[in-house]
């Protein structure tokens, strides 16, 4: 088994619902097959500070509907330097880790990518993020679960009174992603997603508005991918209360809701899944990879295409909005 | 029975959920009882307009369990004059309704007095209001559901992955009341609650920090009541990045998804209570009076006692808070 | 303090939510009055066992939004005899626990009454159940998220497709008492309740039958009081098929889902209220009681009295459940 | 465009969430293309007898949210015959229907594969079924949002105190597929998922018992399909009383809850996308195919291999499942 007795488990970056299930796949699929398992707190900085403690599977009772991540996550200035990595690759050495398991976005992965090259360790990424920003997965974990938190509290919105010509902008996460704007859109019938992946192609506000999106006479929803290039929700208030004064505009920021809460039944499924297949991952002597899906497949994805910033959405989803909110 | 054959139904101003579960009881209760039902969309406005409609016992299938309110809600500037209140009277005779069921906050409940005073009409209405700011009743249609996405959504925060000495300001309603901030502190674990009730008093944000809040060296979650004398979440963050520039602080404004959502079992029970009641003190030539519960117990509130802003809240949850935040 | 250094904390009997929000409030609340604090595990039983661990206040961090119990419950056959009890003494004296705070339902606090007077013990209880069928208290930890539970389910049921003339059955938890499943029905909009209080002097399947319920032509819904005097749903869907066989009767028994989920805010607060009045009480040297809530006053009921099978149910709530399903 | 000037849409069988946002499609496509729309209540029953309703884009305002159909559903035994059929075809041609968008599982479109054959009739169905049990479409309609569903209800379950040697069966929907049970068991942590598709080569229970799934000494949960070849959760239980009496045994039998509920993010895009991909077919000429969804790229699946009884399962997750419990 190319000499790996003992594989290591963090999470890192921002968490996402679904860390816990991976974390619980990870380790007892290792357990299972004969590895010992360190769990590292803190992400990278546990790893630099010597966080590190040993993992049965009681450790792992109970958890797979936990939001967050047991195993916590923090940036990590240190591990930026390479004597900050020096020191995680010596507590590696010293804890006896032959192997790690990193789940986090991209960020993470390249941090990893980084670490592995210089050291030359195995270690097999999982795509853990709401944004569902990386290449080479159809999806991420967590990504599933931000939908529906999105679409839970767009629903609740809307319940309330509308008053005629009322514009409201909602805005969700994916700083370079549409994915949760666009989606989240289609998912509550909302009149527009505001997204950064056309935000230099198209006026999105100006298009929308002289579209006379509002002859309903009801209130109307737009989703908004937080972002510098489409200008997040309060960017796009100020510049209707500028440009088109006639509209009584409200703001919402979803904000750190959107990162919480128990995962969705397939964002559990897709962290075993995947949990699973990073330990098999090791096993056949994979490295520098993330495991991704794809057609309902596992695979492993190099980590430079995974981090690469070239996701595409569906752009066809955008004339779906606009077609059903007529 | 004092000769009301027919009873009319609006609900006004922000809405909240159980208005449906209200409307449905005091249609139901109407229609069982030999009355006439007629529903009026957009509040006052409707009434000023015309946008009366009968109802039967269909109209109000299968709404228990719907937020918002079927009936819509709006601001109408011309109930705020008297040309606009004899409209509003011409159109009620004109579709022979004898009496009105007005569910609303203090500002609907203030209007329904006036028009009651004006026009000699026997007017009942229902504290229809997530703040739970009306005096004379133990709670309010809407307030239990509010609460419960409070903490539902503070829940999902505390998920997120927690470094150390970040300090969280969470905004919720309530513009002159703490009832939501102070209870949703209590539910949630949080480590504060700022009110407008003590602002003037107290300077809850500097005792909060003296009080060496984040020795746990955890985030730090303070719920804070959208209003005007404590500054809201913005107004503190600003305030705690000048004063206290050594925490990371972050702020998130739920905004209008505590207005929403399917109502819980607490504010579904009540609204179908008070809206039976509604009817039975029409019936017994009861006018000018809010529905209150008090101790489980229907009561009658004059208009007059039920505006007045003097709802105490609880001080000792204060302290409750204080102690189990150690 | 009345010789009271040290306090021991158990939940027992059928688990309900909140009771984690209870163990959390009379810990810190201990401790912030410099009591030691000794939690032990799986109820009486581990009483007997000797499964007592010391509690921090980091014991308890992160646990109010959980369902179940950390502590767990059992029943105790050892607990039930003389022997078993003079254990659990034992096992005080050996740990120094000098009081008890006993969370559960009557059972547990009839065990809590007798050991306390065998041995001379200051016990305070806490209502833990969800059946809300104890005396002396508006309501019981656990019984306001049940009720939600069973919402929530109801709910989905009537989304689904109605034939004509369905009759659903759905068995809901209070063997004795039928606090939930005629709440659940005036939540719920059912069609009636059938509750064991009135089992006895009415037939109540006939009178529902021959009222004619069905002439709407859609699904009814009638919520049923798991008891041995009701039938339950499966009795009274037997009985329909035998008298009245041209009904379409189903069956769903909501069975053990009623007991967990995250407490709602009400149970939180009641559950974090009743654990810091626990320690009150013991500090004003109360013993043997219960903490009650009546009109929103935290109280002290003997706990001869909180276990006396005679909490009446509000009455009117079948005439309104009536009134409503026309 | 083949003489196509007018779609009917229906839905049929057991209901399945996110089959409103199918209708809110398939109506908003339709007339945004220039199709008139009918909307034919009652499934393929009021095609027999006339309920047929013309739909604009307000028919179909703020439903996307809800479970169960607007439209609702039935059995119809006249739709059996051709005598029925005749009438059914009657009907469109009175009210001028051209071609009929079907949303169902294999009943309705095995009923609408015949009922188009036999008069020539273009017919587009869509796969509305929980139980995710046609071929040709990774996945249907609805079979996410049960999922979900039933992963709360276990998540409760779980929650509930844990007592030693329990073993817990939950039997959910999937007559013939397993799909629910095994998929909701790796989400919920289950310790087993006892599924039809290997009833005949495997004695599941048997299994399960040998492997000494308790070593725990905690409560186990195993998921069973409602099937008569897996006996479902009454009969394994029976059979563990009887051959296996050292266990104490709890049967919960999900029943409805599963069909109802609001529609998770998945559902509802997958029903939005899928119901412009009806319209698209009938424009495209397409007739006699269901709309799949395959590699997330809507694909046209005849009919007769859409009901082909015969979509696999992913037999490696009965091994993850094993894995993962220990």
């Amino acid at each position: 088994m190319h000499g790996i007795n003992c594989i290591g488990v963090l999470t890192s970056g921002g968490d996402a619902p679904g860390m816990n299930a991976a974390i619980r796949a990870v380790t007892r699929t290792a357990l299972y097959n004969g590895f010992e398992v360190r769990a590292i707190y803190h992400g990278f900085k546990g790893l630099v500070e010597g966080e590190i403690v040993p993992f049965r599977s009681e450790n792992v009772s109970n958890i797979i509907q936990l939001g967050g991540t047991i195993l916590k996550t923090a940036r990590s200035q240190a591990f930026m330097t390479y004597e900050g990595r020096c020191r995680a690759y010596d507590n590696m050495q010293k804890e006896g880790i032959d192997a790690l398991v990193v789940i986090g976005g991209d960020g993470s992965l390249a941090g990893a990518r980084e670490f592995a090259a210089e050291f030359d360790l195995p270690i097999v990424g999982l795509p853990g993020t709401i944004d569902n920003d990386l290449s080479g997965t159809d999806t991420t974990i967590g990504y599933d679960t931000a939908l529906n938190t999105i679409v839970q509290a767009v629903d609740k919105i809307r319940d309330t009174a509308m008053s005629h010509e009322r514009l409201f902008f909602i805005e969700v996460m994916g700083r370079n992603a549409g994915f949760l704007a666009l989606n989240g859109a289609i998912a509550t019938g909302a009149e527009a997603a505001i997204i950064p992946e056309i935000a230099t192609e198209v006026d999105q506000l100006g298009e929308l508005i002289r579209s006379g999106f509002n002859h309903h006479k009801n209130s109307s929803i737009v989703l908004v991918a937080e972002s510098e290039v489409t200008g997040g929700a309060m960017g796009l208030a100020d510049r209707v209360r500028k440009e088109y004064p006639e509209y009584d505009v409200r703001v919402t920021i979803l904000g750190h809701v959107q990162r919480g809460g128990s995962p969705t039944a397939a964002d559990r499924i897709l962290a075993t899944r995947m949990g699973e297949a990073a330990i098999t991952a090791l096993t056949e002597g994979q490295r520098n990879v993330m495991v991704g899906i794809q057609n309902d497949q596992l695979v492993y994805v190099p980590f430079s295409k995974a981090i690469r910033d070239d996701k595409p959405i569906n752009r066809n989803l955008l004339q779906t909005i606009k077609m059903l909110s007529i």
